[in-house]
């Protein structure tokens, strides 16, 4: 016998949709405006909304049940990993349900013979790694937010870090998940083996940025620990030349594990921060090589080779740990040290290594015509950059001012033969610059695999697609019912 | 004005669709009975089936024109690279039209800075390193066939080789492709640039043996080539040892440039082929390392030392070029020495690295069983199993045999966590296992995005999904036009 829905035509619509949700979600479902302030934003602070309600599954079969009830009330998904995000990829909209993995952090499997681990996505970066690092295994992608950001979100934007220039970015190291679709549906993408039979779906999954479906299990690669690790500390007088480095390091084949850039706004900021000892220059690098001693010893040598031809200020190998840490210290204090001085925003886009020192130029005279500053500190080996504008968010309209010029930069990129993201993911703030990337073609082929796995558009609304169009296809969709 | 159809109605269909193809492609289309009989097959010669005709465009844009053609006479078309697929990848229908993109071989950019290669994807695999050898560069990828294969059925295929295992296959150094769609629309995926905004469409396309569309330009990762290279030739007395020397080798975290494994049956029939000077024993590693003369040391010091931890009765390092050589001479042979002395199909799979000796252990069985020897030579290092089943083809009833022998050696794969392929892709040959490694609602999704690139189900027609499903959605989206 079908059950009459409870209170039907009674409830307003929000009380019957967290109704619905709490009988399928008992204690995992928040409502209370007080308390769903909690979700109304990311990283990307500068948006909030507070969602009509908050789910907190803890299994597969909960979110399939969650989705199910939003599915049949026609009510958006926003999923959700650790909120970290940078691009507002988990920004709410008022009439959507936030969708949040944090309670689902289990270690489901490891398996060190075929080195993979398999965990429930909600799992942090660095938990991942911490359950395999006393046996002497690491997950490889490392994004900054590491210890916070959870490995749904890794998978949703498709996550790097600075050691990913040996290992690659999340696509590479992640073998399989389960998915749950829209309408309920769990599916499973590749596994803990090598290839996909037919369509390769893991890939497009990966990157996705929540658009197609909940991703609640994930089997990750793990690599063995390198025996040891050095960085050393290159210092230029100018952005050119230390571009120019870069692209002499990559195309001699060298690999180290992160060639990470600071120019001069950079440097000085993080100098009177952290006092890292950073010689007073235009352009910093800090290159890091892993391996054996002999192996270190012997990739230093090429790097320093390389460096010394372009006439260095500064040339520092870390003799120690201490020193090693010293080299660190400052690039992992950047963005604080920025933060600490100003507003800023932190862009993500990624360029060919060779125009490296062009775009640096560029922005450099655009900065001029914005009259905002810019420090620059990205992972230069893969050409993935994060110029960080800095502005003040009490000085009414600078807030707009470094949006537009933050979007004069992305579209540089893709100039220049780049994309508008490198490991941030589009979200809602590069939505409107999709179609600086791509031809209507292209986009379109986007589109109607989106369609496929939600044909309401229902997943994660208002992001990745230009607004216009993501709304007509779920007013048609939703009007072909 | 628009011009009225050519003799409409008055040419038979094969005619009609013969003249207007020529209308676009003038002096590349082929269609006497006895030039076409030339594409009835590729590599998995037990198939064959002259087609209705051959195009052989020289742009992208013929390939547009092409295909709106057939599209609009609703003919099937087969993609075709260099017709060396294994598993029937591009074996023709007899209403389908190949179009086979072997007069589009030109290398179109090469960017040393940013280490790429574009090129039109009729281009051999070897001819790509070719295109960069003299400068030091070389292209990862290299399946067996990589004298003959084109790129476009690398891409097809996901195509991998020996030298995979530390540089990953074809999914891992494709940054970019050019797409024709079945209905003419152009598409760009990806691009010399780390990351995608969106989805990552390029994920999807590699692998997707010709079902979403044609893909006419690559750009592909180039490398530079290593200092140097070594093999170690390990024997065991037992493929169980071998197997757990593998894992001993993947597990230990040293990567060496490929892990190639051959059993008893192989080792011989090869040595009566090539006189490799192999010892005589059960199982065969050849495993190479590539770097400079002190990373090659120190690689297979490791690896040596792990090898006599299990007893090998061999273990020979090649200490000049013509000893590297000889070591692989053997291998390189084995495919030759086995159709030598018979006929055999060669199956793969993939498994999970130390699933190996029981995998090897009950194929062993099942030879019983099924009365036809095994011989196993494989890539060892990343769990891509290739099984060869000798059989006497004048033999009634044995290719049957042979083949419901295959597909059990398969389900065993996706059994213990594997996957039913590799590197051949499905085809024909694996289309109605997939329902042995997908449960429907994966597979269903699969097919969503295939109706949503060819809603028609014209391209590359019969292969990869089960047959009766693919011909009902056929049927359906042609009555529903």
């Amino acid at each position: 016998m079908q059950m009459p829905e409870p209170n039907a035509g009674v409830l307003s619509r929000k009380a019957r949709i967290v109704e619905r949700l709490n009988a399928v979600l008992p204690g995992g479902v928040i409502h209370e405006e007080a308390e769903v302030r909690a979700y109304e934003c990311d990283a990307l602070t500068a948006y909030r909304c507070p969602p009509l309600a908050v789910v907190l599954p803890s299994t597969t079969e909960e979110v399939a049940a969650a989705l199910k009830v939003c599915r049949a009330e026609g009510v958006p998904v926003v999923p959700r990993g650790a909120g970290t995000s940078l691009a507002g990829g988990s920004l709410p909209t008022a009439d959507s349900v936030i969708l949040g993995v944090s309670r689902m952090n289990e270690v489901l499997e490891v398996d060190y013979d075929n080195r993979f681990i398999r965990v429930q996505t909600g799992r942090t970066n660095l938990s991942v790694t911490g359950a395999v690092a006393e046996d002497g295994f690491f997950y490889a992608p490392d994004p900054s937010s590491q210890l916070a950001c959870a490995i749904a979100g890794n998978i949703a934007m498709n996550s790097g870090g600075a050691h990913c220039l040996k290992y690659g970015v999340t696509t590479n190291n992640l073998m399989g998940v389960k998915m749950v679709l829209m309408d309920g549906t769990v599916v499973e993408l590749g596994g803990a083996h090598l290839d996909a039979g037919g369509l390769d779906l893991l890939g497009v999954v990966c990157g996705s940025e929540g658009q197609l479906g909940v991703v609640t299990e994930a089997t990750l690669r793990i690599l063995r620990q390198p025996e040891g690790a050095r960085p050393v500390l290159i210092g230029y007088s100018s952005n050119e030349v230390a571009g120019a480095c870069v692209s002499d390091i990559i195309k001699a084949g060298v690999l180290p594990v992160a060639i990470e850039f600071m120019d001069a706004p950079c440097i000085r900021a993080t100098e009177d921060f952290a006092k890292a000892g950073y010689p007073d220059c235009e352009a910093l690098l800090i290159v890091e090589v892993e391996g054996s001693d002999a192996e270190i010893a012997e990739q230093l040598d090429k790097i320093k080779e390389i460096a010394s031809r372009h006439d260095p200020v500064e040339l520092r190998e870390a003799k120690d740990a201490d020193e090693a840490a010293r080299i660190w210290l400052g690039r992992k204090s950047a963005f604080g040290a920025m933060g600490n001085i100003n507003d800023y925003i932190c862009l993500d886009g990624t360029i060919p290594v060779s125009e490296l020192p062009y775009v640096l130029r560029r922005i450099g005279e655009m900065s001029q015509e914005f009259g905002l500053e810019v420090a620059n500190v990205f992972h230069a080996g893969d050409g993935n950059m994060h110029p960080l504008i800095l502005f003040n968010a009490n000085q009414p309209g600078q807030l707009e001012t470094c949006e537009a010029f933050g979007a004069e930069i992305l579209k540089l990129c893709v100039e220049v033969g780049g994309c508008l993201t490198g490991e941030h993911g589009v979200g809602v703030e590069k939505r409107d610059l999709m179609g600086h990337q791509y031809a209507p073609e292209d986009l379109e082929a986007q589109m109607a695999v989106k369609d496929v796995f939600d044909p309401q558009w229902l997943l994660n609304p208002a992001k990745v697609f230009p607004l216009g169009v993501t709304e007509a296809r779920r007013t048609a969709a939703l009007a072909a019912e």
